[in-house]
């Protein structure tokens, strides 16, 4: 399958790089790019040097259809807005990896992501995609809208709890904690590593545009309350940790929570349930597809406690990005996605 | 005055060094170990070469109430509940940095040390002091229980609330983040760097032993239950962050809990409020005795969001201490403090 | 193929894992341990949760020669001199990740390890082979000794000027800086996270028992002067840097240097030069088997300066020696290793 | 003594803040900026947060020389040179941070900085102080330069064999490694945490701007060859390591080269010689003004190693400009100045 990349520059287009270069049925075939045209990406990139011969072309959405068959939006939200629509019309596949398609509702996107949203008609033939909670919806669709980094690692985390019904209203709250990688190759007073390292931040507070994403696929699992979540900048590179609370009203045990969970997650490959009194760390997925979970029910206080963690620019991004373009195209889920975590 | 230390290898000692060095009251006069007897303390701590030229000694009650007016107790739980009586008993007065006196139940102490307690005439005599809270109790007190590091952060982010008794029941959260100086100097799998660089965890899920001190000091402030304390392991070496979340149910605006911390805290020179849309990171009170607090109300929710920052060797441990000595011995608080954090 | 991996729950162990987990040809039958027997190699290292069903099995080398057609040994050196031995003897071909076999002169072992030396006939037996200048040697090889990081980094470094002679006698001097990976899982106050983190130490100066390796490889060469080779530990996981200085007093150009190096790797799939004026950094390698140079000459001090960089788990140890497996079997030598660096 | 600094936003200027909050003879009156005039600088600098009430003022060379007594010029190369001079023409006395007056020789300065020289005169005026090997000239002058960050360390680090002429001819090599700080707070794609949190990497190669300075000062000493001299940046905020080598050719030992290192440093209360076969790390001197020394010498080679240790942000700029104020104004030279180091 011919594939290309808009936005390979970025941190998730590098992590797309590596995944595809070894795909066995998707091959790069094209790199994109507004502002670097007729560079090789390895002078961009240079841990990719002697890897893609291809130059980055410009973006021409006609032509990119014509020479592909699936294109990967790893672009700024309110770019894909516009780029996603025609590359569809012109007949070709797109994952979105931005923000844009994400919120079905246009009034909540220009509130939180202080932009203006997509063509209502695109957003709802944008089909969201958290492969273990709908892949069904995935197969043989079109037009992607993959998920936040935050919203997949909170969202699975929660949903086994959300769709029994389990958790008080009013009672989840998500203290949310990424790498810097998250903030992307940006260079600012606030990213630069002096300030960063040895530090850590809150940032967004009560402001975090991933709220409506997560509040949205809750609803949609039964939650209809709203929550709190709660961003903060750790200094290292890479991964995400949800650490979230809920309470649970109903007589329960932490035995039987872990039981939930593991039925709901037992035939997923990408989903793994640590024992209990054992949690997950971020540097046990690094480089990976897997969202791993622990969990404990605290009888003092009747609170949920998951851990759910990720690598934010693999499984929070391109690694599922290349998972929901296998379903799209009926191969198997896990094709070119079964490698283990780079440790330590 | 004359001064010394027991536990001048660990980190917290350190700390007592350098902050007791250049204090103008307080001179070092002897430093007491278990282990090292005859050493001197540039043998374990090479950045101190020239500056401390006494030599280990063994420790004796007797002998250390004799040379010294003060004994800092910088040694781990367990160790300070057979020492600190006996010291004072021979008219030393004590400031233990240990767990060992701050939980005034025993059977609590038990539950959550996993060790014994201290006698309960002791624990009753030892008067535990967060300055802002309770100074009053100090002055001319002979023996300081002084507090753990995450409920000084914790406590002092929550009192203003707690004391006007906004807070819901059972609606305290406290995410609560250190970096990894707080395991001290001890060698094992879990501290090596190469598993903790680049790497976020959780740990003792549900079972912190700084959950009931910082109950126990809430009840005193007027607030009865239980609360969610999750601890967590920053790849960096110093600082704590308190992200605490809490119900506000009474109809209030953030401009109007502002107030409430501002008035709280307006003539405490160690705690410094941040401005509404402004949050105190780790990095901004390193090596000083600052407690920087931002917080946030979400209208959406009914949720304060408080971020309540310190030096977990600082604030948290060393020079909370000096200021409790400070007050003790009828100096001014912020003598031998005025030092400004050390930035970046 | 058969293979069995002693040492797997070491650093280099656990990339030995993830490499061959995804190899085309070699397939993990089993992993050998002395210490952990019957556990999952999960439990050691949770970030393999699901990926390994084998349990950990005692070392006994009649019934590892059964099960497997080859055997990595990642273990310490001291333990590798006694355990290969007995495997080539049961007919296993053996891959000897230790230093135990590299230095070919029995004293100069001993003096450096401070270690007893193997025996002499295996010594000899065992092929050094750091296959871009040696791998003629390999093919058809039961018996291979892989070579150390440094000694890797900083062979490749020199070679091309080495063997044109163009270095000045006792000219060579090789800063090395390496990540804390290299000093392993071992635990102790050198090696915890507070220590090391915003630090930056010299380590076993003159003493290091890669100079021996490094020297010995040089004067196959054609270098027949000492060197001075000097190591850093840096605070970062992985990666090593050799900054390579020499006295070249024939004139020359740095253009005529470059195209000697570009010469000599133009063939290597595993060794990147870098254009001139450009220069490799460590992340540029990162979970990779590359090996990039980049170099400048300076004719105020006819000095050329060499930047080799390697990840120090990976070409430095477990993907070079799947390398040295692929060459030994008559398999394709990029087999299974043409996977891009992990970047961020 | 009233002082003013210019450039209080960098980073060498908050540790002249921190520094001369806390200095018993000199006080802060007048923070000078040229771009965030009427500012606090607590609005840049939070860790200050009601520190320094003073408002940012623009700079007029005239009003700065009325209102105080000594300004410290912590201002970029290529600022200093036009306001240095009118400051003291105004007869206010000045330290200079920058590079602009440590060269002697205008056509040198142009080639290594790209940048115009300052006036000869005022670069004659101008007394470059290292005081350790200067001081003298200091006492009474009115306009210090003050030497750069990997000079201090590294002719501190050279000068006993220098001085005594044991040093081979074209024999010295410096491997510079320096914390991210050293950058200052410019943002650029290059100084991003994400870019250099796990990372390595060599900069300026044979090009930086420290090399004529280093050249200078060993000339000055006796040394007439020129040095290589290449600079790395390590993934941490601060602190300076220089591996020094050289080549003695004539017969010596290690204790021999270290007693002459003891002779010529005993008096000095800023230098810290290791004992042999000990050497120092960059956080044993965070956040001080302390160099600190350790050395070998190899006999196989001949050759010494020596290495050098400071806080770039300290010893390398705020520091030492304060050590010497304290001299210029017959102050004791340590005065204000005798912390200990910051660990861990």
């Amino acid at each position: 399958m011919k594939t290309g990349i808009v936005g390979a520059t970025g941190y998730g287009g590098a992590e797309l790089l590596r995944i595809l270069q070894a795909h066995p049925e998707f091959s790069i075939t094209s790199l994109y790019t507004s502002s670097q045209k007729g560079k090789n990406i390895e002078e961009h990139y240079p841990h990719l040097t002697g890897l893609f011969p291809q130059k980055l072309e410009e973006i021409n959405p006609v032509k990119m259809a014509e020479e592909t068959d699936l294109i990967f939006l790893a672009t700024p939200s309110g770019i894909s807005s516009k780029l996603a629509p025609e590359l569809v019309e012109n007949g070709c596949s797109v994952i979105d990896l931005s923000g844009d398609f994400r919120i079905k509702n246009q009034a909540k996107y220009e509130q939180w992501y202080k932009k203006e949203a997509a063509d209502l008609f695109w957003i709802e033939e944008a089909v969201y995609s958290l492969p273990e909670l709908n892949r069904e919806k995935v197969k043989g669709a079109k037009f992607i809208s993959n998920p936040g980094c935050y919203p997949t690692a909170t969202i699975l985390g929660l949903a086994p709890l959300v769709k029994e019904n389990l958790l008080a209203e009013n009672s989840i709250i998500i203290d949310a904690k990424s790498g810097v990688s998250g903030a992307g190759q940006s260079a600012s007073l606030a990213t630069i590593y002096s300030e960063l390292n040895e530090n850590l931040k809150v940032y967004k507070v009560n402001q975090h545009q991933h709220i409506p994403e997560i509040e949205q696929m809750l609803e949609s699992l039964g939650y209809k309350s709203p929550i709190t979540f709660q961003t903060h900048l750790i200094p290292m590179t890479r991964g995400i940790m949800a650490t979230i609370y809920g309470r649970i009203d109903t007589k329960i045990t932490k035995e039987e929570i872990w039981d939930l969970y593991q039925q709901f997650y037992s035939d997923e490959p990408f989903v793994r349930l640590r024992k209990l009194g054992s949690f997950p760390t971020t540097k046990e997925v690094t480089g990976s597809n897997f969202c791993d979970i622990g969990l404990d029910f605290d009888e003092r206080t009747s609170r949920v406690t998951i851990v759910s963690v990720i690598d934010n620019l693999m499984k929070g991004a391109a690694s599922q990005a290349v998972q929901n373009a296998n379903i799209m195209f009926g191969l198997e889920e896990t094709l070119g996605l079964q490698f283990s975590p780079v440790y330590p």
